[in-house]
């Protein structure tokens, strides 16, 4: 998708797009799907990194994604926070920003944490560095 | 993303996707946005068939995804169907479902309709051709 | 608020409720708080039911509800079935339809599985025979 | 449900609830129906005073709640603030801290604005004063 890391702790994840056509649907602004992919993503990526402290990994359970402001150009900027980090489950909440500081998506993601030699899709997960 | 579009109607989308290891997160099954993105996809998809018939077009507002089975390789087959279909907003369901049968994912969209002429980010709505 | 039970196993379950002033907002029609208690006690008892038979108890996650068609009056009726029943989580999908046949409300709810003994809140879960 | 407002404008809403044994689930911690229903109510509120400010009424589209952490007993105390306030429609998030500042429940409302003389199941919609 063209997602660049500005910072990404256990506590925040800051991530930036620059938009472009192949994220535009049929009617020139951006489409929905770059939203939520783009606060999976960062959320994914700090729930994994406090998951990682406690010997643990995280699945995405859940993401729920509002479209608030349509945005046709220029630059993305998704920041993710935790709302809960629990030992079964974390609960992280996201807003994209556009270039002029308007809301374009606000959503949040539930992941399930999970213990290394858990079995996910018939493997066994690992403790593992986080691809960034 | 790599969508092919097998069917498309005002009453039913169909599509597909060859999973990819850019369809990857880091433990090597299907990343959560590549669900929510082909949702938001085929839902808008066939809530812009429906809203053409009635000189209207569609923008997404809400997109909400649940991840039900851990998918690491095949063919996703996603098929959505309206909920409801209204004058002012269009609800579709959509599951997503891998070479097995078993569901990945099960995710809804709500689209808000609107009249040609209307603005969004500035610009005026046209009643097009959907791209598929 | 007034929900009947119709039927309830580990495979589906039916309640139904009579509209009353009590369950309307400001305009007459049935508040949305309503549709998502419904859900969330439907879905809830399916649940449990099916965790009890694995020695296992429930606590929902997440209630996502989307509000289909204004209902004034007459009775609803709601139907909970799963979506996917793990040893990790639950995952229950719900519809709410009024005396026409119409659908009022389409909602979803995701259960976390705890072993007896697991603590909540502070006190030790125990499985217990759910209330209906 | 027992919701207490404490202060409500078209910015804000607070409100509180004490804990009850009608609030509670089968397994004694506060049922996710109760926070679902108290986020729809607050939210409502508060977009209804903003609608009426432009001759318009609001009604409930979607309600998305996450039970963050489990709670017995006490007092909850919930806030409702906008994200987004469009002609079209709204969204307001909110949510619901205990007595001892957790967080047990974070949920987001969308809402339509209608204008005054649309019809909603079968009757005509006229801007009125809220009911608080």
């Amino acid at each position: 998708m063209g997602i660049h890391f500005v910072s990404a702790t256990a506590d925040e994840v800051v991530a930036e797009l620059e938009i472009g056509p192949q994220h535009h649907q049929a009617y020139g602004i951006v489409h929905g799907g770059v939203y939520s992919g783009m606060i999976e993503t960062i959320a994914s990526v700090g729930a994994a990194l406090w998951a990682r402290q406690h010997q643990q990994t995280v699945v995405g359970l859940e993401n729920q994604t509002s479209f608030l402001n349509a945005v046709r150009e220029g630059k993305l900027r998704a920041v993710a926070k935790p709302l809960m980090r629990g030992r079964r489950t974390q609960v992280w909440a996201a807003q994209i920003t556009d270039d002029k500081g308007r809301i374009a998506a606000d959503g949040k993601v539930r992941l399930i944490s999970l213990e290394a030699g858990s079995a996910v899709a018939g493997e066994t997960v690992r403790v593992q560095t986080v691809k960034k």
